[in-house]
């Protein structure tokens, strides 16, 4: 293997991965170094595993509103077998081959910058390589887990979200730090796999802080009617665990003290900057990895490099993640031949429109483009709607006891949307329309004679349109 | 109740009752006349109670894929009191309630026109009332099912939509006539209920003649898999119940003789014209009713006539009928308020481009603008991608064996795109996006910035502009 490519990755996730497949597509050479494995986080730690987990009891949730049907109860062991299954064992052969599909080379080790187009790379056993670039290093190393400096708490060795998604014996005892998405889409998996006893400690106001508001209380409503205990604006002021892997003592800031048998901690990510050599080519080692719209980091000389994906701290989703790489790669191939680099998908256009997620809690969560609240402090001329989506001919014909919410913000000056939210039962797929509708700026007046099918909870639309006073 | 109203709506089905609700809400009277019951052909014995029939068998479907779950079989009892439940017990007091909410007057009797803007009602007593229209009068009375003209058929009593959606005794033994969408949805659902030997009979080459080809394919597949037979390039060439209610033996054109208990005939509908007096006002009485695209009747002196929903013909789809009912009664008040009739809400553009449309059987099929072989046939530059939906990771994680195939038609002038079809378990939310995208011709570069969330099946989206070569 060369020690020169064209374009070297660190970080073979979602997104490294397809920065490798854009620029080998495109005619350059490349590299992508991975220290662990090929596939990164979301496809072995996150993304997958969480929603194998949360599948069978989402659907077991479904059925239970359908009548005819008797679901029994779960089991655990085939779920987690499953889990194992989407997870590929945790083996990275077929990411890898991916890899190779491409005519990237794979190099696993840890990455960093020791210059200009410079990455050195050690492997495992100590060995260090020095790889050189023509053309650019794309650094793509994803983020890891905060864990808040609360007294006991890193000694007691919490659970981030690679032990909850790679869960083995499920606690009795669970209690969960924060509120996000992490916290309410683990919390209802690991609760509904066994942990009787699931305590989330929230030190905002309200569940899913980033989402409207009455997303985060019907996932609040519903997790309670779990059986989750839900505990708001309260803190873990301490916590004390004297025998390793014994039963830990969780002292609150309202006084309370808990017991549980395991703590995970979902307080956040931070870009995974540390030990990437930033500072040896004149960046702030505490990143994120700032980047201009093609991805190309800001302050460093000659533009050769990039950051894609949750490094860049833009927006920690896989598919933005993939979406910048994309851009990334093509940007750089286009680069490297001299051509126009700002044709059509070479700017990033969705993250500042307000990137699309989708949380896989039970009601399903999803939202783009901006909250009300951020169109307002935008200085959006701004109309809202809402619809009550349990009202809907598609939704009353999925179960007894559907129950949803749709809002849609829109900018009242242009006549588009600058948002949409649905929360609801496997709603999931009802996102990418109105993810199509606020990228595009579809016209509302285009909008109503996109009728929606009947009986679909998609007729949600039309009563949004309505409620609007079309 | 007075005699005279501003718009007279024959037909309380959907389309109907959204004429009345739009033509109200713009300040003009209106009565509703319905000789069966308000709520129409959808809510009683078409879209509602096929759906609440297919969903359990759908989501046992689903459950099957799903690992950690067992679903028990299916409690026929409990379904069909569910279905029973989903269309009001057969009675339409919610629905007359609502015609009531809105301001509108409900008439139960038969209606015909006996003259310009003139409709004489008969009771089911035999009492009749004139009624006149000072503005419009709108025929919205449906459809009624094909009953080919085969010796011994009518006689043997067979079937329709009617009482297969309204089944209270699954027959053991079931001939389905056809290959259309009731044919199918209904074969897959009163398969699934219990009807052991379902064999559906075809006269054309394929089934759902109206999509592309593999979605017909993949529905007959998995039909076939679940142990419904279908017989392709057949017809019935007679029919035998010598004992009303008892077998019925079939001669099929193969020469094959089949017994059956029912026959299900699913061949068609056309337009409910008979008996609406339109000779009385110079239009041929079978129908269907053309109009223009703001929904009025061709060849009507004054224009005061207009018709919406399956009697025109255009589209015999509930949401359509609705879409064409909003467009009609805005029309009409503005007709009659002397304003502008020709917002960007008052044309019909939808139809044009292709309904949208679901296909509840497994897998669901979704389809919206033109298929390939239409939109060569009409002279587009078209080019075609498709898309192996299993091979996406929100699909794969949706259960083990799912399978779906995705495929999109091209404008490449305009670089737009003509139609989608998505075939797969669960795909009914998935078409709004395409049906967004097809109507309001959102450009392919446009579509390359609306992100699906990472994993939903959605993701396919990127599957197919990626294979278009973005």
């Amino acid at each position: 293997m060369p020690d020169v490519f064209d374009v070297i990755v660190i970080g073979a996730g979602p997104a490294g991965e397809n920065v490798a497949g854009r620029v080998t597509r495109g005619g350059l050479t490349a590299a992508v170094v991975e220290r662990e494995l090929a596939g990164g986080e979301c496809s072995y730690w996150a993304c997958i595993p969480s929603k194998a987990l949360l599948r069978p009891l989402d659907l077991a949730g479904e059925a239970s509103r359908v009548p005819g049907l008797t679901v029994s109860d779960l089991d655990v062991g085939d779920v987690l077998a499953w889990r194992d299954e989407q997870v590929s064992g945790y083996d990275d052969g077929g990411q890898v081959g991916w890899i190779d599909s491409v005519g990237a080379a794979f190099v696993r080790g840890s990455g960093r910058l020791t210059g200009p187009r410079e990455v050195e790379v050690v492997s495992a056993g100590g060995e260090t390589r020095t790889l050189t670039a023509r053309h650019a290093v794309v650094l793509a190393t994803g983020s890891s887990p905060v864990i808040p400096p609360v007294p006991g708490l890193a000694e007691a060795g919490p659970w981030t979200n690679r032990e909850a998604t790679g869960v083995r014996s499920v606690p009795e005892r669970l209690l969960v730090i924060g509120g996000g998405v992490v916290a309410c889409e683990m919390a209802q998996a690991l609760h509904g796999l066994g942990a009787k006893e699931t305590t989330v400690v929230v030190r905002g106001d309200r569940l899913l802080e980033r989402v409207e508001p009455f997303a985060g209380e019907l996932v609040a409503r519903s997790l309670a009617e779990q059986g989750v205990r839900i505990r708001l604006g309260e803190t873990v002021e301490r916590v004390e665990r004297p025998v390793p892997g014994g039963e830990i003592t969780v002292h609150l800031s309202g006084g309370d003290v808990l017991t549980a048998d395991e703590i995970l901690v979902a307080a956040g990510r931070h870009p995974a900057t540390r030990d990437l050599g930033l500072s040896a080519v004149g960046l702030d080692d505490r990143g994120p990895v700032r980047v201009d719209d093609s991805m190309r980091a800001t302050g460093v000389d000659d533009g050769w490099l990039y950051a894609v994906g949750d490094v860049n701290g833009i927006s920690l989703l896989t598919h933005m993640g993939k979406y910048q790489a994309r851009i990334c790669g093509d940007v750089i191939v286009a680069r490297a031949r001299g051509e126009a680099d700002d044709r059509p998908g070479m700017r990033d256009r969705a993250d500042a429109l307000g990137s699309p997620q989708v949380i896989f809690t039970d009601p399903q969560v999803c939202a783009v483009g901006r909250t009300e609240d951020q169109a307002r402090s935008e200085g959006f001329e701004v109309r809202t709607v809402e619809y009550d989506m349990g009202a809907v001919a598609g939704a009353t014909l999925l179960g007894k006891g559907y129950a949803g919410r749709a809002k849609a913000v829109i900018d009242e000056r242009r006549k588009v949307l600058l948002g949409v939210t649905f929360a609801a039962p496997g709603a999931a797929e009802l996102l990418h329309a109105a993810t199509i509708a606020v990228t595009a700026s579809v016209p509302l007046d285009d909008l109503w004679h996109a009728v929606p099918a009947f009986p679909t909870v998609s007729e949600v639309w039309l009563r949004l349109l309505e409620a609007y006073g079309m």
